[in-house]
């Protein structure tokens, strides 16, 4: 069938030659564009018309039309003038429409307008996108099926019945012959009633592509329906309206008189002395390449990182009842960081003065489809950078450190994930993920109790929220002073020699054990409590001048939750990455993706010939010792919900750093100017001198 | 000898009768004294000479003068009504003068004017004041043996000669019959030179008490002195000067143009639902009590904590060599976190619309001793509260979230710290310290070298930082609904049925083992890091009437490294607090330090009768089950000094945090109203539309 494409609310839509209007205007690129630029609302349905003119007269729809970025040693020689602009280049996935279900990849040289590659790939399906998931909605609406097991909860308005759109978990039914999509079902009372508060007892599983539902699972309790916990549970204005407190908080105005601190040209950024590419795609989102730092000592820019990207993430659901079971989300990989983003808006998403930028992406059509305001850029106070006071006089000297944050929001089905990505005056980055949005709800039968039953919580009365692990992927592709770079291993360990021994006589000793990880299997590896385990990326050929180490960055990750699933499970076997804190591989182009390419109703099957997964490049075992590497590193939290997280959760953040480590030759952040000097005029003190609560400051009358 | 004080800055005293001053006025407090306020300046001088009448014709030296809290179950029945207000007492530590050295603790009650208890202790030492620190480097300069020791490296100029004064770790030539201090050894070329770029090889042992050097220990290699590393490495803006870049950072202004959102009434504050007492004394610092929080479901306020206060730290060093060894630092034990706080400053410490509070110590004559600005009290914007998008209609609701930050900042000699309780909106506290300020640093021979010797650093040409750990001790008093409270332990595990069994087929499932501590033995505990171990402290007698769970708190600890010092090396057995990640105690009055009320000299000894230590307290092995129970929560940093952290460290973050967990009866923050009912109109675009780098947005410059 032709693809159905209902307008997906953020997203403005470009058609070829559709650039007349101002809207368009303003989403228009001028001049060359950057070789790591997103895809332009130019360039999209462009490479769209000519992958269909290659492939006519076959019918497609576009999963995704993405920059095809260029090798990393082409982009590295005309970075340094050694050769000229690589061509521009899309990469696209489409499925063949009217029956075949094929899928191609196909890569578009948009320079020379031709389409350079086109391969069918086979026993894979792709991402999930938002037009997708819609589909799920309204055609289990109109199923006999979905139909008559409403009914059996005595639901006759099938307007009132949503359906969550999920890629599959497992499903043994059925495989690569059908796209298959889970709907979890829920109902609404009226249009802004909180669905998940009434969860209902089925799922639906169907074939999005061929618009056909395959199976409706009803959970039958001691052989009977779960009735629909109908009691609502608010959270949207128009139900809490008197409940809010307007007195209790007063505003925080964050402003920058003089402007930002950063400069941006085109999507390049400079901060603070750093400098850095800001990207965007459907699958990654934001995509932060080529960042250099100013070096005051060596007066020189340094390379740091040559591409950082949350490259996925899994969500395995922790009850082993059906339908959880089948829950285990890899948002990145099934649906597209991408594809979820919010377009942002000033004042709710950020404070302060805030530049942002816009997300390109494409339709099932091809069309350009623009999200305003997907990644936001703003700086924030960070507190104190350094202090010294001498006691002997109280000289004191003091700064404040500043974040640069690029941000970007995304909703998958009923969670929310922000992520941060932090730089901070020292030379720190920091990727900061909160949690928020909806729990996952279910619902119970009168014969269950979620209190002795260890694997949920019912955060209202019969609607139970099931315990799940959120694990994320950050690949971070290092250049620290150039490609060649080496991890270390790096364990807090006691001196090995006893105590009263004449090497260690006091029993004070210990020490940072140094490993090398040298090959892909040696580089698999978790974090390790009891060491305080920590990884240097380093460059084994540069040793700093002063301390004599090895110039280097530190992976700080001390939250990376083991993966529960047991070993040999489904999701154990999908979810790969998430079984070790870090991979290190040797770098290769377009190898970006840790559980696959495709990870919809994926498998994990070994050496998948179109699909392999972070486990099948670990397995080849090559040397990552001095050599262009990249890392993968899990981090994340195991969630068991608490009443406190309905029927909205509270923002829960985790985070993972990376910290020069003997990489400057001192403090970097010796320019900043101290605040003796900087004066911050503009604090104040909290009470005006003669105010209520103020200036009986010292009086004893109780609250 | 008569105590010899000098004027300490930061400090401004006042004796008793001398209240005339404008600045006597100001921290004057009005009306009856809230049970738990720290003692004022009017309070401080008349204990002294209520304790030296008492003593007369005792000369004594004043080595603190406190409040001494009510008995928690008296303050509880103040507080409900059930008695009336209990008598102010201050709590003191008398030295004897004039050579017997003996050591008091006196209770007054000040309500009676009288002293209710005189007691010796024996083979302890208080802690060092600011006033004692202080002698040692006094008369450090004016002996023969330093000065000699300071020939030998070619100095002349002792003025140039700069003695950090340290408690002393271990040093068996002495015991209790000395007042010992540690002295390290530091040159500067001119008054404002870094003396930590110039260490010097010898360290000086003295009696402060006496005022007498008893060592000065020279560390010779191969026979030889180590010359003194002279260049220069500044961080002051007297030498930095041209080297600020005062282009780079624009200034970003925080107002509350409406003025703050908290309350303060004496020392009471009140904000956002929270209700607390806010305290301070010379041991611990920042004291907060009585937190309780206001339940919108239950529509009562509710007890959360009891007390919270950072009640010890330990600073161990790894490396065995002398002088290092006798390097562990217990700041707060040894000198006191209140003695050392600094006294902040607008803008610099804290930004925004501060409201600060006094800290009030004693001299060592029994004057009052004024801290202004010790306690720096402050909102901040915390980002997204919660934020939910409908996919469908785009509908999304969204909230920012708030911080209230209780801060102080110590200096100890080198080092800082900065120390911030932090409340947020949903029912959060969070510790976070930030480490910052100076490398304790030490001189190397040319025959030594820093990059293959594991112990250190070297940060500067012939300096060399050691290994070393930070571990803290947050003390918490948890009442959680009332005082009956039991601490689970919850390990996140995998299901015990086999993949492919009936119960856990899909291999999937996961759970949170919840095991009660039941004794103070079973209560000394470890993370560990393969369940992502945290830990409830829960009210066993109250259940959430929606989970049907005990009502309870979260510990979420993640950031506590080991203690790296070998099983009965002398800080392992000083620091047995730092042993295990969390103690869990029956809560007795007045048990509050973990290392023992006399940490100074302290060796660790089991039941020292004046001296306990939390080993001592656990053993006792006593029930810690639905009864009132106190938290020892360890965390903190195992840092490997990096180049970066000289000379002057960017401050270095850790934290730990408490989260309700079934306590409210859902999201405590729907209150909160969401961003699109309140509206921020002061965030703006970064760019204004004509400017340079803001409308070619879409330009290609390279930058």
């Amino acid at each position: 069938m032709a693809p159905d494409t209902k307008t997906i609310p953020g997203y403005t839509i470009f058609r070829e030659g559709d650039y007349d209007s101002a809207s368009a205007a303003a989403f228009t690129p001028r001049g060359v564009p950057h070789p790591l630029d997103q895809l332009s609302i130019v360039e999209i349905p462009v490479a769209a018309r000519l992958i269909r003119e290659w492939a006519s007269p076959k019918i497609l729809k576009f999963n995704c039309i993405t920059l095809r970025e260029p090798p990393k040693l082409q982009y590295a020689a005309y970075k340094q003038g050694r050769s000229g602009r690589p061509d521009r280049r899309a990469f696209a996935i489409v499925i063949e429409q009217e029956g075949s279900g094929k899928i191609f990849e196909v890569i578009v040289n948009l320079t020379k307008s031709k389409v350079e590659d086109w391969k069918e790939v086979k026993d894979v399906m792709p991402t999930l996108t938002l037009e997708d998931l819609d589909l799920m909605e309204r055609i289990s609406r109109k199923d006999p099926k979905v139909i008559e097991a409403c009914r059996g909860l005595g639901i006759i308005d099938m307007s009132k019945v949503f359906i969550d759109g999920w890629a599959i978990g497992v499903d043994e039914r059925w495989g690569f012959e059908r796209r298959l999509q889970q709907g979890l079902a829920y109902y609404r009372n009226h249009e802004l009633d909180n669905q998940y508060a009434h969860p209902l007892d089925f799922t639906v599983i169907a074939d999005t592509e061929r618009q056909e539902v395959l199976s409706v699972d009803i959970r039958y309790v001691n052989g009977e329906r779960t009735t629909i916990p109908l009691d609502e549970h608010q959270y949207l204005p128009e139900f809490i309206g008197d409940g809010y407190r307007h007195d209790r908080l007063k505003p925080i105005d964050i402003t920058q008189p003089q402007g930002v601190s950063f400069r941006i040209h085109g999507n390049e950024l400079s901060w603070a002395g750093y400098k850095m590419h800001i990207g965007f795609n459907y699958r990654e989102g934001i995509v932060i390449s080529d960042v250099r730092m100013y070096d005051p000592y060596e007066n020189r820019d340094r390379a740091l990182y040559n591409r950082i990207s949350v490259a996925e993430m899994v969500v395995p659901y922790g009850c082993p009842d059906t339908p959880h079971h089948k829950k285990h989300a890899f948002d990145l990989g099934e649906y597209g960081s991408g594809y979820m983003t919010n377009s942002l808006k000033l004042g709710c998403d950020c404070k302060g003065a805030i530049y942002y930028m816009d997300g390109v992406l494409c339709t099932g059509k091809g069309e350009a489809a623009v999200i305003k305001n997907a990644i936001c850029i703003h700086e924030e106070d960070n507190g104190l950078l350094y202090k010294h006071t001498d006691c002997r006089d109280g000289t004191v000297v003091s700064a404040r450190d500043r974040k640069l944050i690029i941000s970007q929001i995304i909703t998958a089905a009923n969670y929310e994930y922000g992520f941060y990505h932090t730089f901070t005056l020292d030379g720190t980055y920091k990727l900061e993920v909160k949690l928020t949005g909806m729990l996952n709800t279910y619902c119970m039968h009168p014969s269950e109790q979620a209190a002795p039953s260890p694997y949920g919580t019912e955060v209202a009365p019969a609607v139970i929220a099931q315990n799940h692990q959120h694990i994320f992927s950050l690949r971070v592709d290092p250049e620290v002073d150039g490609c060649e770079n080496t991890v270390l291993q790096s364990d807090a360990v006691e001196s090995k020699h006893p105590l009263g021994s004449p090497e260690n006589f006091y029993g004070n000793g210990f020490y940072c054990e140094k490993t090398p990880l040298r090959t892909a299997l040696e580089g698999a590896t978790n974090y390790n409590h009891e060491t305080s385990r920590s990884w240097d990326i380093i460059n084994p050929n540069k040793l700093n001048p002063v301390s004599k180490k090895p110039v280097g960055f530190k992976i700080v990750n001390n939250a990376c939750p083991s993966l529960l699933a047991k070993p040999g499970s489904v999701v154990w076997k999908r979810a790969a990455f998430a079984r070790k804190s870090l991979w290190v591989l040797p770098y290769k182009d377009y190898e970006l993706f840790p559980a696959g390419d495709y990870v919809c109703q994926s498998t994990g099957e070994k050496n998948h010939p179109d699909n392999l997964t972070i486990q099948d490049w670990a397995n080849r075992n090559e040397r990552i010792e001095n050599t262009d590497i990249v890392c993968y590193i899990q981090f994340g939290l195991t969630h068991f919900p608490r009443t406190e997280d309905f029927p909205i959760m509270p923002a829960e953040p985790v985070s993972v750093m990376l910290r020069a480590s003997n990489f400057f030759q001192r403090n970097p952040a010796l320019w900043v100017p101290p605040s003796a000097i900087c004066v911050d005029s503009i604090s104040q003190n909290a009470f005006p001198s003669n105010c209520c609560s103020a200036d009986e400051p010292k009086g004893h009358s109780r609250l």
